[in-house]
């Protein structure tokens, strides 16, 4: 019996980091299957997924050549090698390269980073309610900075679609839904115009659609998120 | 008369993240002139600096296609267009690249960012020292834990040296002087004994002894730093 394999498994989980990597997929109509990541249990922190991701944290993609972790790497290695499908990365010559690799590990390195303290403050803070909160506020003024500088950056709307307006697309549901039991009200997408543009530009194209309904995020992922409701799985 | 202008200008402070560039364009042997970015006057804050880098952090490159920010985005864009001097980075079609790539963004997202509240932990813990004190903590512990993943990592030390090699050993120097008046016992290379191979190796290149020169490092910058002692400017 001749069994297909999928060139590409994504192992995600609903509404986490992998929904990048989802977006991708989608955008370069590359085949794929899906293997849940089942948080309930910390199944990103086993010896199973580890050999897919040492670092130990969602997702990783099996490929052709072995796999591939951290959110941002998986997507400029997948947008480099299949151009077939779509262009999602300027390509190495071209004098836009520059620009879109700063921007891409600027929403890596500070901005999701940044993102993982809002909602983890335990991380840097430890279990004491005050020192969390200092750094949930500490953290929401330097987001909020970045987001005005990325409006700033986004003021023409006719630019091609790369992957950092994927990824940026994502930063922008996350702090309207998360932390779950802390505030939000820092978070107002009306204060970022062209972001908010972008967020509905994004959301209308078929991949967010697709991938709307397979995490179960609702019409309007991007600009006007609610929680979301996964066929499996669970966001938290 | 003529004016002949470096193509690459890197915009550098002493042993900042701009080392890191420094030691990736001496190893691809281009040519490139330093400006050093006052960091008494913070001008890495004002309007001439953020028009090369928005974000307001040293290292910016002046390139042929305008400037480029953030130190592993320089680094990775480099590696990829100057080839004929040295491979820093697998090719596009390489089967490692998705390696390469995964811990490159892990360097910059989460070696790199952590070490940065290890060294400004009033970014996210403000200006109370108990606060500040737990987030040290926490941030040794995790970094412990991504130095032990890293070791293990590079048990092999035949394998050609990419920028992800150049990136590690700066931040195995970092931790052993910073924060100059904090806690850094939690430290020892000897700890972990590939990345003292590799720190060793790396410093022994032509490169590191031209960037030590350049930013007085001194002999062993990497695997027994000492305080930098630089021609111009200050590392702090």
């Amino acid at each position: 019996m001749y069994i297909w394999r999928m060139s590409h498994v994504l192992h995600y989980a609903p509404d986490n980091a992998s929904l990048v990597v989802r977006l991708v997929l989608e955008e370069l109509r590359l085949p794929y299957r899906t293997a849940l990541v089942d948080r309930s249990v910390s199944a990103q922190q086993g010896a199973a997924y580890k050999r897919l991701n040492p670092v130990g944290r969602i997702p990783a993609l099996e490929t052709p050549d072995g796999p591939i972790f951290e959110t941002a790497a998986i997507c400029l290695w997948l947008a480099d090698r299949h151009r077939e499908g779509a262009c999602l990365s300027p390509d190495l010559t071209d004098p836009q390269r520059g620009t879109f690799l700063s921007w891409l590990f600027f929403l890596s390195n500070t901005v999701h980073a940044e993102m993982r303290m809002l909602f983890y403050p335990s991380l840097v803070a430890g279990t004491d309610p005050q020192m969390q909160a200092v750094v949930s506020q500490k953290t929401q003024a330097s987001l909020t900075g970045h987001f005005d500088l990325l409006n700033d950056a986004h003021g023409n709307s006719d630019i091609d679609v790369t992957l950092c307006h994927l990824y940026l697309s994502v930063l922008l549901r996350w702090p309207a839904l998360y932390p779950v039991a802390g505030d939000r009200s820092w978070f107002d997408l009306g204060r970022w115009p062209n972001l908010h543009v972008l967020a509905r530009r994004i959301e209308a194209r078929e991949s967010a659609q697709a991938a709307a309904l397979a995490e179960g995020l609702g019409p309007t992922p991007f600009s006007n998120p609610h929680p979301a409701t996964p066929p499996e799985g669970s966001a938290l």
